[in-house]
């Protein structure tokens, strides 16, 4: 499961969340005593834990279910009570995303119900591929086409691992919305072209001013936006807010190994001997965020996230 | 060579002048009689021409070929002196375009030979491999390292076709210039965090006004760079300068095959069902455009190149 959320076969920060808790959940049912099944579970929030630094999601979900755990110890719950209800938990916390999404999509349709045609954007995937099912960024468009409106997304292939390409494109498509595809140094253009009624992206964290980490490239098309005057939207459920950072410098970058960008799916594409910059997220500060869309409605400027939040 | 030019095999506005010129001079060797030298000529002219919309530099060297063979054939030259002399005047088109290169980079090191490090950034690949052999955005790269200039170029990997990865990175490796890699989107985070202090862009046709037509993604460079207060810089030879436009909105501009972005070096990475948009050039206005850098100076805005320029 470590292994699965690191080389990123499970991304996207709810469904990161999602699987460490089933995960850990998983994990402890083959310990057979108390002794044993603290010692497996210490052990294995531990490396799931290390696995992304980026996603609050997961150490979210690791706390909750973490939380719970010592809630049940506490109480002198029997071994097996234990298990089953650390189970549930992780279905509760899956189906709590379900729901969630549900509730950023209508939210975010307030922004699209009164345009005849909405002309949308995205970058890399944060649809029901990377949640438990209907997605943040993409639950609005998803919402408006179930509302019957016409609906067209372009969608950033976002390199180097094209997410927007392989998960997007697919997820768009399988629901009926009109898909176009670009590259990643294509949007400016596409701003300059066509009129884009609003972009929505995903978050891997907020910081309690509204500064947004996010896939590589959002800061970019933030700016562009900016420029192009496009309203630019963050869609995250609550917990994606972390309001024990003040400020978005403080959110760890993760970088990737080089060989993702040299290669894809094993075809070289540049001289192994140059050097790589990068970084897995960036950093979009809330200057350029229109408003953050949450499943407890639509943030805006100046932000000041509280814990109840 | 009409067919190498459409498939980007010869690529780079002054190459694929100095190609198509070779191509004039060496299509009509066959010919055995002055009718049919005319009428190779002609169809040849023709043919070459329509090879690619937006690269002025083909249309200054075809035209430039065919005035010399109007004016041969007013002095009434030999079948045999007008296909030595059409070949002469191609070889002469290289070499002046090598010179040129050499004074561009001249003019480019001006901006550079104070600083201390010079850290820079490029997008696709107007370098040796895209002209006679010195380049143009990368001349004053080539310079700075012979004047012994410590360097380090951020190489925009530029997708679908990553010129920026297979051509740049290998050219200023081979060059010995320290290189480091990124993916399209990584730009703005990457100037976010470290002090940039240049960007230079090749271009394939400059307006009167300065407005100047590149490789997709030097629109949104330009305007990342700007946001960042970083100087944006445009290198390229006079005969890349179209007086004939006022402007860049009347520049055409070339979309590409789906194929290109569908699939990655060969290996599919989309549903082949989507939509793709993909532009092969976007227009940057003059106002995001620090100066352009030619063969005869540095240029600044205003711009307004007369045809002596």
């Amino acid at each position: 499961m470590a292994e699965a959320i690191k080389r990123l076969v499970v991304r996207g920060a709810p469904a990161i969340g999602i699987a460490a808790a089933y995960g850990l959940a998983i994990l402890i049912q083959k310990a057979n005593t108390m002794g044993k099944l603290k010692e497996e579970f210490e052990h294995s929030y531990q490396v799931l834990k290390s696995t992304r630094p980026t996603a609050v999601n997961l150490f979210w979900a690791l706390e909750r279910i973490k939380n719970k755990f010592i809630q049940l110890c506490e109480q002198s719950k029997s071994l097996e009570e234990i298990k089953a209800i650390l189970f549930e938990e992780a279905v509760l916390i899956e189906n709590e995303d379900f729901a969630m999404c549900r509730q950023i999509g209508a939210y975010a349709y307030t922004l699209m119900e009164n345009l005849k045609q909405i002309t949308a954007m995205t970058i890399c995937n944060a649809g029901g591929l990377a949640t438990s099912g209907y997605g943040t960024a993409l639950a609005g468009f998803y919402m408006a086409k179930e509302k019957g409106k016409e609906i067209e997304v372009f969608s950033l292939e976002t390199r180097p691992l094209l997410q927007g390409s392989r998960l997007t494109c697919h997820e768009l498509l399988k629901n009926g919305i009109k898909t176009t595809l670009l590259t990643d140094n294509m949007a400016g253009y596409l701003m300059q072209v066509k009129k884009i009624d609003l972009i929505i992206v995903g978050a891997d964290r907020i910081a309690k001013n509204g500064d947004t980490a996010n896939k590589i490239g959002t800061y970019q098309l933030a700016i562009l936006a900016h420029a192009h005057q496009i309203p630019f939207y963050v869609a995250a459920p609550t917990s994606t807010l972390d309001t024990a950072l003040s400020e978005g410098s403080q959110i760890p970058i993760e970088f990737r190994d080089k060989q993702e960008v040299l290669t894809f799916q094993g075809v070289q594409s540049a001289p192994l001997a140059v050097n790589v910059f990068s970084p897995a997220f960036d950093v979009t500060p809330a200057k350029y965020i229109t408003g953050i869309i949450t499943n407890k409605g639509i943030y805006h400027p100046p932000y000041s996230f509280k814990i109840e939040d």
